[in-house]
């Protein structure tokens, strides 16, 4: 009789194993993904199977109850005292003694799936650097002395294949306790990463509460954190706080330069990041309902300066050429190196910066949309007070920095406020009664929706508003291809203001879109595609397949509008997409997948940097990009423009169509 | 024309180097061992060399001036600003031209020989785990961005071939200013311990200054520290602290004791003897006239107790059965781990434990003391509340420890005290008169000298005091083979002082030698000698050929008294020596040399342990030890002692010869 075949759902991994194997060595020996955390014991249910019975002409096999060993008594007693849902066995348990079906669900698989939100967004693969493990350790001997860590490490290799496992000081003080309160029987939380492996936490017996993982988002305005478990990679707490250090300066040369004028400027910045991100996994773990304890690892990405002042390093040198890093590899560190209280043992591991202007930001945002796992040309823009750009595909992948400025976020702008309550985020003006609707944040309502509230107040431009309003300005023809306002005479519109030789548009109540607002705008639109169009001439391309708009920022542009000021080279609109804080989601992929960080850094090595700073062809493109658009026939997806030209200073006009 | 010929001495390396290459190079060429820390630029003077001319019969070559290059300008400027003794060269900058002698003097050896004091000790060849090396680093390049530290790695592994070396927080916080400073020249720290390299210290430019490292050896009782020059392995301050844990217990038991009674008992002694290791590194940075963050190692040995109490681990499995080590391996720790502040990146090396009573300290012994590189075979004991005792040569070595108790250390005795000022710590008993004559600790004449000062305070007796005492109340018949104490009457001496049964000998004033004092000492030095004797036992042998006494009391203790006692076994009185603190010099070891590390690591597993507590043949020994001497026939090597036996209770006597 030849042995009992069996096969394994969904993966349809097949093979045949001796009569009497158990579901979960037979998945061992076929590579099947069934988690055990208790190595076959009976006791952490991790290794749940559903049996499927009848005939399955697909995979050529019909099976029955008897192709399976009847429930036994460990599976009665953990029904019993945890409960077994119908139609599930525990695979350390249930033999195999005929044909068999066997689905793994989701949740019993190691390396399952994490969803994300965006269909086209990679797929996060469940693969913890930190994880539980059950072991049975042998007994002290008087006749043949060692120390209970080494039986814990011979039992750790011999039980999971985890060879020189070392441990903190923290460890040992709990281990032996530990040892005698479980019978010698404990579960440990080993992190491994990088050929290390470090025995993080010790407990009694087997254990089954949470262990976590905060993956941190360091930006110049604002810190993001989210707080995941480890063992589902469920995300259980989102958390943000505003960047402290914004009193000691708003962006990010302005702290540079106070660390320069002030001696102690540096460490005072450190300080206050610090304790920001702190307090930030304080309020993770409360919002979790998670004691900071339970937080045995975290993940940092940050710009260079935040990822120099988070670890304690002067960033004078960022501010001046060479722009030299002080350091540019990825960091293994203790969480309590940078002062942050998680687990007294938690790890810290701080991506790669590919270069001095493109930070361990840029490195998760290209973690995240992996343009290096792409056959389509991608662009990606992560829109800040810098902004970061990549541009690739599967043959090589290049990055630069643009000097935006902070007019994207508001600044330099007449009205220009943060992105806040009262701040106009989207606008809509009508070409033939050039009269504008707008939307404000915290309204939902549109302004010339009845619903708008009558008392809604209305405080400012927000960075998106900007950038919608000059765009709509333009398809209004109120603004002509080189930046000019058009007067009120030339427009025919009374919403135009004279501002001594310039005019404005009013938007609503004492909000005008000025002349220095366009010219604003002009410049940091041009640093942009500057940098776009860089990165593609180096690449030798002229066109890109698609292009991502990174950063909290970037999940708030309009593509249509960013595409008619010319922020951005032309594309379809369709495969012009936004990915929200891809730089928190890399962090999170490093957080829940070991395997990303050393990807990650092989993709930091091979990225090839472009430095503008130094690089004319960037000033030829930042001077060529300045109208809007700079050149018609660069954007075949943009319907024509109104072909309008004011004169500067006069209230002349000609129309050419 | 055949290349010149090139001797070096002491070594006598020799060979044919190409005309011109420098000293330095053919050092290397030929494996010769010359010292060089910047690299050969002519900066650091490490490779002084002294050539020798003339005719060399032993060597069959004449060598003349002509032989070797002209000083040059790089000679002439560093005599100018550091001076260079009359004779002495640069190895780097001088060349060789013809046959050439060329002395390496010990200041410009690498692995030079360290003094140790003892004839018989092994040396200790210098070798330490943190060097300093002088690099010369590749600027900033913003066409090719990389992180400073990534490009010092480059140049520590193009320069000195370490690879992989990695940075703690602190260093790379230092790096970019250091690096400036120093014209991207800078010498470094280096610890390579265990396959890993780790970047401690940055200096701009080329650094002379002192590093140190700290040996310190946490007995009970006192701790000892020596702080040592990394680069000459010379001992630069040596000091001493009581253990300030004697307020929680007097003894290593009552210390367990202490920490099952309290619960915060552990951490409490935890705490006040990392104070005092810290106080210790003060001190003798102080001493040394060095900065604390000159310091960049150190290296701990001690008990299992204090191993425990020290990296704050509960010693309460160390009190009982089956004695069972929190963690027996070498540990590598930062020193501030323990709250030790030395420099910030100081690294932390914890010797290894050989099982639950014999401790790093007993390691630290075997290390100093080397039985595994004897022919001869060797019992090496370490004298304290418990006695740790290795047997053993080069085929295998075995260890015990045995329960001695404080009576060697003065305590259980009538009039004991601690080895301090004013406690009596030799003594002679006139056979005939049977009077005594003494020394007392703080002063260095005998008290029948006539420059004894009368008012010299006598307090007391200490351990090495009590022990010759006994001896010499044995030798002048004062004391019998079973221990009992005469009387006036069987000794013919008033010096005798009846206490109910029993009888006392007046050594001075209210000093009295009580039979209680006998009976504790016969107590522990049974037990220790039924430690050797169970060691000797398994190996197998009846005699032994050298006999160490270790430890701070070891160092006290004469031999004759010891072996007239039968606290140790038989040997030839010329072969039984002191070591000293065996266990301090065995930290030093450790520190001064990293090759030892491994060594003594080896040296632990290898070693055959022997547990006391359960061997019934321990307790066959102890019982049968108890006489003075047990078993004439067992001590070829002392004389007869006299053949005396008193009656318990009674004052009748009687004289067999």
């Amino acid at each position: 009789m030849t042995d009992p075949l069996v096969i394994f759902t969904p993966s349809g991994q097949r093979g045949r194993v001796a009569p009497g194997t158990t579901v979960l060595a037979a998945a061992r020996q076929l590579g099947v993904d069934l988690d055990s955390v208790c190595g076959g014991r009976g006791i952490c249910s991790k290794c749940q199977v559903a049996p499927a019975f009848g005939a399955f002409p697909k995979h050529g096999v019909t099976t029955t109850e008897a192709g399976l060993s009847p429930r036994n008594a460990v599976e009665d007693r953990y029904d019993r005292v945890r409960g077994l849902a119908p139609g599930r066995r525990l695979g350390c348990q249930t033999q195999i003694l005929g044909p068999a079906v066997i689905d793994v669900p989701p949740g019993s698989q190691v390396h399952r799936q994490v969803i994300r939100k965006r269909a086209e967004a990679r797929a996060i693969t469940l693969d913890p650097a930190t994880r539980l493990y059950y072991v049975e350790v042998a007994e002290p001997d008087m006749q043949d002395p060692s120390g209970d860590l080494q039986r814990l490490q011979r039992a750790l290799a011999a039980q999971w294949g985890i060879a020189s496992a070392t441990a903190d000081l923290d460890t040992v003080q709990r281990l032996q306790p530990a040892l005698r309160a479980g019978g010698w029987r404990v579960t440990v939380a080993v992190h491994r990463d990088d050929a290390e492996a470090r025995i993080l936490h010790v407990w009694p017996g087997y254990h089954d509460a949470r262990i976590c993982g905060l993956a941190i988002d360091v930006g110049s305005t604002t810190i993001a954190g989210h707080l995941c478990d480890l063992a589902t990679g469920e995300v259980l707490a989102s958390v943000g706080l505003m960047n402290p250090q914004i009193r000691f300066g708003e962006d990010l040369m302005s702290r540079v330069s106070y660390a320069m004028m002030n001696p102690d400027g540096a460490a005072a910045m450190t300080a206050a990041v610090r304790e920001a991100l702190d307090t930030l996994a304080g309020q993770a773990a409360a919002e979790a309902g998670v004691d900071r304890g339970q937080i045995l690892e975290a993940v940092i990405v940050g710009n260079p300066v935040m990822h120099h002042l988070v670890l304690g390093i002067d960033p004078v040198e960022l501010g001046q050429a060479p722009f030299a890093l002080a350091t540019a590899d990825a960091l293994h560190l203790g969480a309590g190196e940078i002062g942050l209280r998680l687990h007294p043992g938690a790890r810290l591991y701080v991506l790669p910066c590919i270069a001095g202007h493109v930070g361990a930001d840029a490195a998760a945002v290209a973690l995240s949309e992996s343009p290096q796992l792409s056959d389509a040309l991608t662009l990606v823009v992560d829109v800040g007070t810098n902004a970061e750009i990549l541009l690739g595909n599967r043959t090589r992948v290049l990055a630069c920095s643009s000097p935006t400025g902070p007019a994207f976020e508001g600044a330099q702008i007449a009205s220009g406020q943060r992105a806040a309550p009262g701040a106009i985020e989207r606008v809509e003006i009508d070409p033939v009664s050039k009269a504008p609707r707008f939307r404000v944040i915290g309204t939902e309502p549109w302004s010339d929706d009845p619903a708008f509230p009558a008392d809604t107040p209305v405080t400012g431009i927000c960075g998106s508003g900007i950038i919608e309003a000059i765009a709509e300005m333009r398809l209004a023809g109120l603004v002509d291809t080189s930046g000019l306002i058009g007067s009120a005479e030339a427009t025919g519109s009374d919403r135009m203001v004279a501002q001594g030789r310039t005019h404005a548009y009013r938007l609503h109540g004492d909000i005008l879109v000025t002349q220095g607002d366009v010219r604003a705008i002009q410049l940091a639109k041009s640093a942009l595609y500057a940098g776009a169009r860089l990165l593609m001439d180096t690449f030798g391309t002229d066109t890109v397949d698609r292009i991502v708009l990174a950063g909290a920022f970037g999940a708030h542009i309009s593509p249509r509008h960013a595409m008619i000021l010319g922020m951005i080279p032309d594309c379809d609109l369709a495969r012009v997409s936004s990915a929200g804080n891809a730089a928190g989601t890399g962090a999170r992929i490093a957080l829940l997948n070991v395997a990303a960080r050393r990807e990650v850094e092989a993709l930091v090595r091979s990225i090839h940097k472009v430095e503008t700073a130094i690089e004319p062809r960037f000033q030829e493109h930042f001077v060529a990009a300045n109208a809007i658009p700079h050149a018609t026939a660069a954007f075949p997806h943009l319907p024509p423009l109104p072909d309008v030209t004011f004169n500067a200073g006069t209230e002349g006009c000609r129309r050419r169509r």
